[in-house]
This record gives structure tokens, sequence and C-alpha cells, in this order.
């Protein structure tokens, strides 16, 4: 596979090539809307297809966009260069400024206007924007026993107290020098990952708990990736019984459409979900402790009832259950058998039984 | 000072001996309205006051609630007697249920109810919710030479590769073995944290960089208090140049009026402020990248202009400037002149001059 500093050269220099020629200069952008996404069932990701525009300097409605995506990929060219890393914030910021010799023309108006050609630079030289140097906004924090060398530093992420390792926002230059676990867990909130580090889950039943309060962000998501990839562990994901926990596994195991094109390089496709599901709110006696769905909730749900991967009998099951019941339940409400109660019963008992929901 | 079990056993003890002597009992709750609440110029921050209700069992306007705070104090005394920590979410759900002999009369109907109780007992007790083991919600990692010890695990926060130390919920426990630091430098957000550890700001410039991603959460207030007071060291917080950052060095300073009571706990009353300011977009030649203010910045602002601590020549020109001038400016926008310039020039000048708005 080509470097990416090639692949930014030899974008440059084919714009180049065509000027000498006399020609109007073009860039290929592969197309990112949803005609050229599809659901590749065997990979179980969705992928992106070949259809492609061409961005011509000469297309008035084009001109913008051409200049704005060289302004880009010179500036990722730069970084990578130097060996710097920029946020997709300090990209626009870096880049944003008065055209010289013309009155109020400014390169971006907004980062409404950088942030897509990142995405489009990304797709169409088949790259991650953190291969560009671009880092991602960070969340989200990993406790258990592995190894991490990032630069000259190496450290154990069981010993770090109960606070874990911040995951930054780029883990593309980090190794996995030694990891002893049997599975990665990933937990949707902040509040249930420190209740299984205070129980101590992680060294009770050898599991890497990666906290990725809220949506996984992309940093969280190349770890899971990586560490599943790299050394083998099984991907188990934990959320609250919600259209939105439901999505964040969603993500997690087959990719979202707007990031499609990376699901090869961000997904697991055989994530497994242990919960929380409808069906736990009798098997656990959690009637007293659900919350009634909101309109919107109930509206997410019927989407996600059309989506391929939740296709599945259990989960169109599943998801028609929550609609009839109209609840949720979150893992939090699991406090209410005891406090131990997800650590020592409800977890333990859902993965070495693999009662997953699939 | 008496311990936390001790206050909470009274609670207990008070209780059941006024009903034994067949009166009504009742439970002594501080006031937390606005007129119990004021800023003393002296110690520079918000202050609570003498002013407090009783909470009857006989009077049905308060028996929910009282009945409400003997069941989170006792929960709280359980907690501390264990030695477990549960999130106040935890807490709502562990405590909630149907009351025995009643239709559907909950305990709590939603974790409105409880919290305000949490805050009730943290004011009347003079404890923090950490001692009642309660734990916030955490986000933010901090990041240089401190050598943390938590349990039993030893570690130093400047070899964690690019991620830092995830900072927990609750840091009342962990100890400070050796810092090597002259200042603690608290930033808004996580790109421009890690923007400074890229540049190796903390090395350069022995500073601790703590990332509060946001309005800094209890955890990260309580670890900046604690490092501050204990290892002596000074304050600097840089934040965007807009009301919501200007609003996040208030609080680490004076206290927010909803905690003024825990003010002495967690602010930090000398804290500096390097930025941003309005002034910088001239002095740094920014103009091409500040953003419009929107209606409800120019709100925020204008309450601002009337807060005590806010009341200084130079705070009250910088808010009128930005009124006037109707833009913010973010810290990211600094990467307009170089993506080095904030950890090379902006902050090094301003910090080692003492250029801070006060």
């Amino acid at each position: 596979m080509k470097k990416v500093e090639e692949k930014l050269e030899e974008l440059g220099r084919k714009v180049l090539e065509q000027l000498e020629k006399g020609r109007d200069p073009y860039i290929k952008i592969t197309q990112r809307s949803l005609g050229n996404v599809s659901y590749d069932k065997d990979k179980g990701f969705l992928v992106i297809g070949n259809k492609y525009s061409k961005r011509y300097y000469l297309n008035i409605a084009h001109t913008r966009k051409f200049m704005q995506t060289l302004l880009v990929a010179s500036y990722c060219n730069e970084l990578i260069k130097e060996n710097k890393h920029a946020g997709i914030r300090e990209l626009y910021y870096a880049l944003k400024h008065t055209i010289e010799g013309t009155k109020k023309e400014n390169t971006f108006e907004n980062q409404d206007e950088s942030n897509p050609i990142i995405e489009d630079l990304e797709l169409s030289l088949n790259v991650l924007r953190e291969e560009l140097n671009l880092t991602a906004d960070r969340r989200g924090y990993l406790y258990g026993d592995i190894v991490i060398k990032d630069g000259e530093d190496e450290f154990n992420c069981s010993k770090l107290g109960r606070g874990g390792w911040a995951v930054p926002g780029n883990v593309e230059e980090i190794e996995f020098k030694r990891v002893n676990a049997r599975y990665i867990l990933v937990v949707e909130t902040a509040a249930m990952a420190d209740r299984l580090i205070e129980e101590k889950f992680a060294q009770k039943n050898k599991a890497l708990i990666v906290a990725c309060q809220g949506q996984a962000p992309r940093g969280v998501r190349r770890l899971i990736k990586r560490i599943h990839k790299e050394k083998k562990l099984p991907v188990i994901v934990f959320t609250d019984g919600d259209p939105y926990g439901w999505y964040i596994y969603s993500t997690i195991k087959q990719g979202s459409i707007n990031l499609a094109y990376l699901s090869n390089r961000l997904s697991v496709p055989d994530s497994k979900f242990v919960g929380m599901t409808i069906d736990d709110i009798e098997t656990y006696g959690l009637e007293n402790v659900t919350e009634k769905l909101k309109e919107t909730d109930l509206k997410r749900i019927k989407e996600e009832l059309e989506y391929p991967w939740f296709k599945t009998k259990e989960w169109q099951r599943q998801l028609k259950l929550a609609l009839k019941k109209g609840v949720r339940i979150e893992q939090q409400a699991l406090a209410n058998k005891s406090l131990s109660f997800v650590a020592d019963k409800y977890l333990p008992e859902k993965i070495e039984n693999e009662i997953f929901l699939s």
C-alpha cells in the first residue's frame, strides 16, 4: 500500500501535470452519498462503492472546493513532514485567511466548509484522517491489564489507580506490548465503568474496560479495533437499554453511514451485545426502575428496525418489545439490586454463558 | 472536625431521641437559597450563611422530603462502612422502590428528587458529597510531572504517552507523592491540551496540564484545589475568549452559586486568567479568525458584568469590549499563526511576564 505522503504528492502532481498540458485541472473525489454506500453482509459492515465525481478548477461551481481541497491536502502534507498533529478545528483556523487580491473572500467561512473536505480526502485517498495527522476530539478511558508503549513511555493500564488511561484522539502510533485479558468490555457510561473498576471486575474476569462516555469517539473506536485485531480479543458491548445505547453498539459493530468508507478500519463486525435488553427488565426484576420512552426515542427505534444489521429475529423482537412496553432501562438501574450486582452476577452470568443479543 | 460517619450517626440519633420523647422529629437543613449566599471579598469566594429550616416528619408538606433525607443519609452511612462509592444516579436507582403498604407511592419519582437531598446533606453536615462516598460524573485528564498514589498504584502523569491520566470523579483518597512543576495550567478544550502535550509544553515550562473538557467537573476542581493547596502551585486558567470560557474560569476561581457552600473546598480564589481575552485579537493579529457572538452570548456577558468578582476595572473593560466588538475568539484560533505559536510564544510570553487579566 502506498504511503500517505506519496498519495498526497501524487494528488498534487496530477494537478500540476494537467496544468502543464494547458488543461483544466480536476481532482477525483469518491462519492459519499447514500447511493455509493452499501451493507456488505459477508464482511458485516458498511462499504463504499466506486462512484466518483470530478472536481474542476475552472467550473465556477467547483472552484472554491477545488482550491480548498488542495489547501487541506497541502497542509496535511506539511503536518506529516513535520511529524505534527492538528485538530480539525485547528486546521480550519490555520488555513482560514482572506485570499490576496480579493476584498473579503475567505478560504473558509466556517468549519462546516473544511470538515467535508477532510472527509473527501480520507475517502478519495483511502486513508484515515489520523493518517493525515489530523486528530479527532477525544473522550473515554481504558482500564485493565494491558501494557501500552507510546513514544518513550510504557505503562500498564491496570496500574493507574481508579483513573485509567485517558485515550487520545489518535492511537495510530501506540504499541501494545503485553495484554493479559480475555476480552474487551466496552461500557457506555463513565459511572458504570467506574462501578466495574471499584468492584475489581477487570481483575476478577480478566477484562479490559473501555469507557466510551457516550457515542464512541474515533480514538476509542480505533483503539478497540486495533486491540481486537492485533491481540485477538473479542469485543463485548454494554450500554443502556435504549435506542441511543443500541446505536452505540451498532456504530462499534458496523460503522456509521457517514464514516462507511472507514468501516474496515474502525468497526468490529463480530462485536457481541451483552445488554441492557428489554428482556432484562423481567429477568432481573427491574420493573420498578425503568424510564418511559419519549417520542424521539420511539421514532429512533422505528428507524433502527430498518437497519440491515438489526434485521435479525432477536433484534427485531427486542426493538418491537421496547415499542410495546414503551420503556427504557439504564445500566445504572442495576444498582437497584445492589451495587455489586452488575459485577458479581449480571455480567459474569451473561458473558460466561454467552447470553448475547445477536 | 468530626468524622463523616459520626455526623451521619448524630443525624440519626437526634431523630431517634425526638421520637423517644414522643415529639415530632425534625432535621435541620441549612438554606441553599440566594438569600443565604454571599460573596466574601476577603476570602475571595462565595460563602454560605447560617440560615436554616426545620424539616418535620409530621408536617405533610415535609414528610416526603424528611423520609428521603433519612433514606439517603442511611445509604451513605452504609457506603462509608463498606468502603464503596456510588454515583448519584446509582444512589437514585438503589433507593427507588414502592413503599410497602402503599399502592404506587415511590420513594423517589426521578433523580430531580434525590439530587437536592444530597445537596441538603452536604450543606447541613458541612461535608463534600465525595466524603459521603458519592461520586460525581467524571471528565478531564491530567498530564505532567506529578507522581500520584492511588491505592496500591503509583504512577507519573508525564509517563503515560500522549494520553495522560483520566481524572476520576472522586480524588479524596489519592496522594501526591512528588511534584516537579511550577504551576498548574487549566485548559478548557482537549484539543488545546493535546496541542500543548505535543509541543512538550509541560516539560519545557515545568507545567502540569489539566484538561477540563468544558465546565470543570467536580473531580477536576477538587484535584486542582488539592494540588494548589498541598503543593503550593499557582493555578493559571486558559479558556476560549467568550462568556462560556470566562465562566469556566469564574467557577474555578470563585465557585458557583449552586455549590457556594463548598467553595472553600473546591475554589482557588487566587487563580490567574491568562486568556483568551478580547485584547488578544488585536495584540496577536487574530482579526481574521474571530467568531460572531450570538444573542445568548451577549445576554450571558451582560449577566457576567454583574458578578461581584468581575467588578474589577480590567474585567469590566474586557466584557464591555466583547459587547462592543460583538466577537469571540477561541483558543484554537491561535493555530492561525502556527501550530506551535501558543506553546512557543503566546503562553510563555504572557505567563512569564504575568500578563493576567485580574
